[in-house]
């Protein structure tokens, strides 16, 4: 048994990290942490949790003791803010998940010019290793932190990995039309995110230059070993959780749809949270909200030669909570998929 | 040709009036208003009015001379400004019609009791006139001030009213059990009416006692000339906007399903924009939205001796902004269904 | 661990049994049977399952040999359909949980009257036991068959008990206004169920006579020792899960918010699966999706002498399959909420 | 004024046909038709009909000689069948505007190889004109019959237009990811749009070969003056109505946003349809749902040299109904905007 703390729980994924590390038999929830919420109790929240006897004890300010006596503790708190929480729980032998972007690619340059400030531990960032168990698993066991990747690279990079490793695209282009239910853009209200304003509408939005961008260029020519471009198009569903990701891409001549499926299932072959549907059907959202899944179609067009690749995930777990603890689990030795083995709730 | 302004455009309801204004072929639009939003562009605050060349010019501050040259001005604020404002409207010689609830009942003691403030101008509170033509019409054309209903005022009111007026209940307890989208409860963001906190929720809120009781009370015991008392239990429903009333009240003994159709048919035999149902169908409230209509239909429950009407309209439209208008063209002597003659939208 | 059988695994509560099912320590889940999709896998019709090894085997007849091998069968087929299937697996040893309607009350008079054909088996309804845990726990334990109550009377049933075993109330008529998301209504294709139709809609249905009402009646009688009348209005809300139930009651004298609440929550202190709300805050739907749980408040609106309750649950969990398999803990000597200890999902 | 008839009154297109054209001013609704309705009353097939006057007569069967009385029909019914009615009635010398595919692109074979049946009269097709008024406005006056195109075309082509006709392309490729609200896919009860099923959902559908892609292609390369070949990607958004398309191009060098928002706003200066947003604002697809309104919003991304295309549309209204109503006024000499300057409803 680990004791874990959870920074910045009253946001849509400490919740989440909540709900999932309950039920988690290798987990002591230690401490819970908030900076706007400290001193209230974790069902005042989360509604979720009456009756649940958690969320008992009052939510701590970010600089309480009792975060130190963690074993690890995620972090889910703002861009800049991780970074300057980091190295105090490492220097008290906390390891570290960070589910911001603080700590997901190499080069403080290049978080600078994304996220306009300097990286406040570019020491830090050179040590951290991305979470992304299915393309990374090696590099995390022995990391002291771990940059736990953002929802939509997530849902890309799986989609896309199978075709940059076996070198199957003609063009160095990743056209990634992406759709995320509203919990991605977080739990502030705001105009946009009023729910008249959400129901019934679909929107693009931050084009033609996101965030996430520089993360998935980054891991992505790794993957491939080549320099790779990224036209990243995020919009926005009327639904609270959830991402699909369509890809669009130029595949080398003479796939076809059978043969690219094969080779994505024996890519994810292996793998427990990842599965390749068959050609006979396509994924759909709904059938991962709540799990820990990723379900990924793949399609030849062969009158255009684009190939179409369809991932489906939920942004609050796959996409962040969950993964995250897919990374604790390899952190701390436990089986990968310990306390990630719910399904998708239907309907 | 009337001029009009809008002040307190930048609200849902007021958004309303100038969707169905632009089409009045009466009424000018001479002046928008607004607190928060002087100086912006409508098509910057309602995404529905690019390329329509409405809100093309500024919004006005509510001070502002131009909206004292109009003949009759909507007032779309909260309770208190609106009485503080509608005094120098008056004496300049503009009708007013207010969307809020400092002009609906009479009594400025009970005013006080609900609001929480005394009321601004309880001489101006004697002089208003109620303004449900269905239920008080002949009252409407002299006024200079009419006092817009409450969205559940009216769907209660006009549900109850034909069983008032014939004296057909054996308890003097209207239970209003109401459900409203969530454009009823306003425009500005709030955690509870974020997006991803109502999606899939539904909830009750506000009990046991709602503002809207008094202005039900009011007008119902002048309907039924005797002391009612209303339950009233407001919900909200995961939907941007309509409402549907369900009413539960104890008959007198004899009534039936069809004697109550008929009942209702004949009370509103005359009125173009209530509808009685027949026995054989049961009202939606999609049915109505985007129209100025009410929908109602009755139920006899012999087993319990239980009368169930149910009501549904739209509660920006009949609610609030085609209610608004219904008045403005008794006020001003146009055909009482000019401009609001729309159907609802289906699907 | 114990072999169970799932017939009807087709429809939303045959899913939900199979998703609960397959976490829980103490079960295998040894044979599916459907009438109408036979010879197919489980991932061809619960999208949710691909990848999970779940669904894996094709689905059985409903006669087939392989579900008498079961020690429990869960029958979530239409009524009459159950009451014939029952006999041949007590006679075989199997013990039944019944998810529909044809053994939740004793009288086949009842049960004719309401669903116009005999009951096909009334000594096994003289001997079947109402599986209501939380009000009927200690009938449980000992049975072969089970009926499994209804979604809309375990919100009832839980929201009234207490005021009818404290005999708090001053009429005998209990006013349910209820509210279900669509999954209550199935899962075959109907146009009033068609997405475009739903979406956006509210709307009432089936008045004024459920066929809920027998079974509540029935219960609700038992529980006060007195004749009491329920006047049942369900509407469907526009979303895929949950019930919300408000009751309206009227209550013997000199009650208050704080005495109902202190009555309720002595009344449920022992309960894992039922809570009350303190009486700062509301009963919200969303809150116990995907869980076993049921959220109660209860106001005392002294104007009116109303005490209206607010009861919540998730219909396909609390209200069907969750229920279901806490019925199965009991008559199997489980620990009771064994495999039913999820959060609800938020958001 | 102009006597009108509707085939096809109970699906959604012949429904919104009705709701606009009631408040049509040259219009008179002179009979309506439907295969499979014919003896009811519009009321019991479209519940917003209820009181408004409209439906009132029964629905006739597709024969009827009332349908050869009017001026002009429309036809909303399944294609090869409009192919085979048409000729009837330009016979009796009454115009014919399909909604449906029959008179869409000119080349037969093109028809029969994704229809997979000959086209019922070729020589139709050949006089037959493509009624899409902001790109082939002079071709209408003239017709006796318009294949009014589909809606994802007519988003699809609204959007590409501007640079296809200044060849501001770098290939010839057009990717479109499309994404439409339920309405799109019909009334008919289907278990994929059981609203369980979709609400929460989003999926893509029939990958990689649409029915549309032909009529997209052909007038593209109309437009463009060469050959081009489009990747369809159409998906189902869980809302009711509305069509949202992204639109992925290779840019010619040295193009800005700046530069092609301006391109775009002369190219449509003069529609009154058709609004370029201005290069800080982005299209909702809310913002026009009801009205017969396109928004579109071009960016250009430096770093991958790909123009993005936002292109929305209500599907039922400009995709489809309203656009109808469009060729009939251009048809019959009425000022193109008659009976279609209703404002989006928001929210």
């Amino acid at each position: 048994m680990i004791k874990v703390g959870i920074i910045g729980v009253n946001g849509y994924t400490g919740g989440e990290l909540l709900r999932l590390l309950a039920k988690h038999p290798e987990v002591i929830i230690h401490a819970l942490a908030s900076r706007s919420q400290a001193g209230r109790y974790g069902w005042e929240i989360f509604p979720s949790l009456h009756g649940t006897g958690l969320g008992a004890e009052k939510i701590l300010t970010i600089g309480d003791p009792r975060l130190y006596q963690c074993d690890l503790v995620f972090l889910a708190v703002p861009h800049g803010v991780a970074a300057e929480l980091a190295p105090s729980f490492l220097d008290a032998g906390v390891k570290v998940i960070d589910l911001g972007a603080d700590f997901r690619f190499k080069d403080p340059a290049l978080y600078e010019a994304w996220y306009k400030i300097p990286h406040p531990t570019p020491d830090l960032l050179a040590e951290a290793v991305y979470g992304l168990p299915e393309l990374n698993r090696d590099a995390i066991p022995g990391a002291r932190i771990v940059g736990n990747p953002g929802c939509y690279p997530t849902g890309i990079l799986l989609g896309v990995a199978p075709l940059l490793v076996n070198d199957l695209l003609a063009a160095n282009l990743i056209i990634a039309d992406a759709k995320s239910g509203v919990s991605g853009a977080g739990r502030s209200p705001k105009l946009d995110l009023h729910f008249p304003e959400v129901a019934g509408d679909f929107r693009a939005y931050g084009l033609p230059a996101h965030r996430h961008i520089p993360e998935i260029e980054a891991f992505a020519e790794q993957l491939g070993e080549k320099p790779v471009k990224v036209s990243f198009t995020p919009h926005l569903l009327p639904i609270p959780r959830g991402i699909f990701i369509t890809l669009h891409l130029t595949g080398k001549a003479g796939l076809t749809t059978e043969m690219l499926t094969q080779i994505y299932q024996d890519f994810y072959a292996a793998e427990p949270m990842v599965t390749v549907l068959p050609a006979t059907t396509l994924p759909r959202l709904k059938a991962v909200l709540g799990s820990n899944r990723c379900h990924l179609g793949v399609r030849m067009d062969d009158r255009t030669g684009q190939i179409i690749v369809l991932s489906v995930l939920d942004n609050l777990v796959k996409g962040a909570a969950g993964q995250g603890i897919q990374n604790m689990n390899l952190l701390c030795g436990f089986a990968e998929t310990t306390g990630l083995t719910e399904l998708g709730v239907w309907p």
